[in-house]
């Protein structure tokens, strides 16, 4: 797939959109030099300023609450089956969307179809871990329920992501397990675990624990998407409840701002990394192309680094790798 | 069960043992008024500071990496056993540990015994909220593979556990999950659903994500105990990053040092409020019996919280209260 083939933006997605998201395209093709197309409301769209790029029209959305595999079917000329079928049909090479998870995994995989071999595509989140790599956590919210043979293409496909995405050469892989050793957890944790030992091409580290998703001891979490959804959530939970009382805490008196203003220098880039918007968005691995979702706040920031992602895994040729990984 | 019974200290175990722990149990005596009696190998404590204490004889120790289902029943005068057993006697009105995690659970449940009706002991963990109550996580890893009727006894246990443990009149439940959706999770989740919602006596507010851990929005969240396990670990994980991270920066030049001093006021009350030797530790609700389950890393502090929550939770009559809601 070449790369001079614009990045397509779900601009009805996300709890921003339309303005934020049309925000971040124009910036994206104007700051990266990066083609990309809109995919929305053609009159919705005339109302922005769209910096002069090309739409792609779609009459209907699929909302953030909609029933994702309902509206797929229902609603062919929504924004996301558009944007998944401009990649399948080669206008597009790789899709953004801010809106409706679910439905993005679904206008993807109805339109794009499975990498050949893959049984279940899996939402590989970035998590931020500030002074090293981000951690790639997946399944972290596609499927509730999973075969131990799903989970070995996640770590398969989630350490070839992990490569092309951060340079990581040979990604640690840990399985998210209630204790290191192999007789913990589920079942499905044990047959896992016991399969994982014996997948060739993977540097698989044995069980990790959900205090090691924050360390550099591992890059590629693996579960199954209902773990990895409420451990996600709760981290980004905490995280949160503690950055407002620490922010709270700078903010209580005169004399406390005008010490946090010393403080910044030194805080501000942990922020930064912190930031989801500035992540570049999750990833749908097993999907015949490349599917950012990035995540429903998504500013025009976020978006801006979704599509520089989603650049950076075409130039990469990700979906080939990813392909030659599961054949092998 | 009278509260001039001691309670029983296991001060062989943690990871601080024996030192800590003793201290923690003579402050405990001299500090609460409460009789407490040490559980361990006298050639041991006879070498520390006991405070003229009551020592009940066990001349074997689990450690903290033994297998819990062997070491208790192989070790049949270890500390924990002894300690569990006193609890069983009327020997002592309740038992405190720092130890095998595993081994403290089974040790109380064989000596012990359930609660009649109760299918399942959970361990319940409550998440400090800084600004509000606690957040009671149950199971937090007693049982990696629950059934639904099990979760519907945790979310009863749990409502009496806050009740009694912070007052909370109608304590809002919640079922972790990853949506608010009925619709949302695995099969176990929704079939715990739909029996929530017809369950009397409970104050069921439907399904919670991770992120609600941390607000004032729900009172207990219920899960299996290998997802409220990740939860907790992730949380934890996370957290202690992210305080790492602040005390970095503050740390990290001769002015942010000075800049630190002035927040320390704002900032030690949240701090305190996180650090886990002030929660009192998790307990295993189920048995018949008060049995507090202190983190490994606990301090003579955590030991001294451990009693009053020990010497509380008698007081209030909860083994009678839990025994009360599975009944009904």
């Amino acid at each position: 797939m070449s790369v001079s083939l614009p990045v397509a933006v779900d601009a009805m997605g996300g709890d921003k959109a339309p303005a934020e998201i049309v925000a971040g395209a124009v910036r994206a093709a104007a700051e990266l030099g990066v083609p990309v197309v809109l995919v929305g409301q053609p009159e919705v769209l005339a109302d922005l300023d769209t910096g002069g790029l090309e739409v792609i029209p779609a009459s209907e959305v699929i909302g953030m609450h909609d029933d994702p595999g309902q509206g797929v079917r229902r609603k062919k000329d929504s924004s996301l089956v558009r944007a998944a079928e401009a990649v399948r049909d080669g206008t597009a090479c790789a899709m953004v969307s801010a809106g409706n998870t679910g439905a993005t995994m679904a206008s993807a995989l109805l339109r794009m179809g499975r990498i050949s071999g893959v049984q279940r595509p899996a939402i590989a989140t970035p998590i931020p871990v500030p002074g090293t790599t981000p951690t790639i956590l997946l399944d972290a919210g596609a499927n509730a329920e999973c075969q131990a043979a799903w989970l070995v293409q996640f770590a398969q496909m989630g350490s070839v992501f992990a490569t092309e995405r951060y340079g990581i050469s040979a990604p640690r892989v840990g399985l998210l397990s209630i204790g290191e050793e192999d007789t913990k957890g589920t079942p499905l944790v044990k047959e896992t675990h016991a399969l994982l030992k014996d997948t060739p091409g993977l540097r698989f580290i044995g069980n990790v624990e959900g205090r090691d998703i924050l360390t550099d001891e591992v890059d590629v979490v693996v579960t199954d998407g209902f773990t990895g959804n409420v451990a996600l959530k709760t981290l980004e939970g905490g995280i949160k409840f503690i950055v407002n009382k620490v922010l709270e805490a700078m903010m209580s008196s005169d004399e406390a701002k005008d010490a946090a203003k010393v403080l910044l220098p030194a805080l501000g880039p942990l922020a930064d990394e912190l930031e989801p918007d500035n992540t570049g968005g999750a990833m749908l691995l097993g999907v015949d192309g490349v599917c950012i979702i990035s995540h429903g706040s998504s500013s025009a920031t976020a978006v801006v680094n979704a599509v520089r992602v989603a650049r950076d895994m075409v130039d990469a040729g990700l979906v080939d790798h990813l392909r030659s990984a599961i054949k092998a």
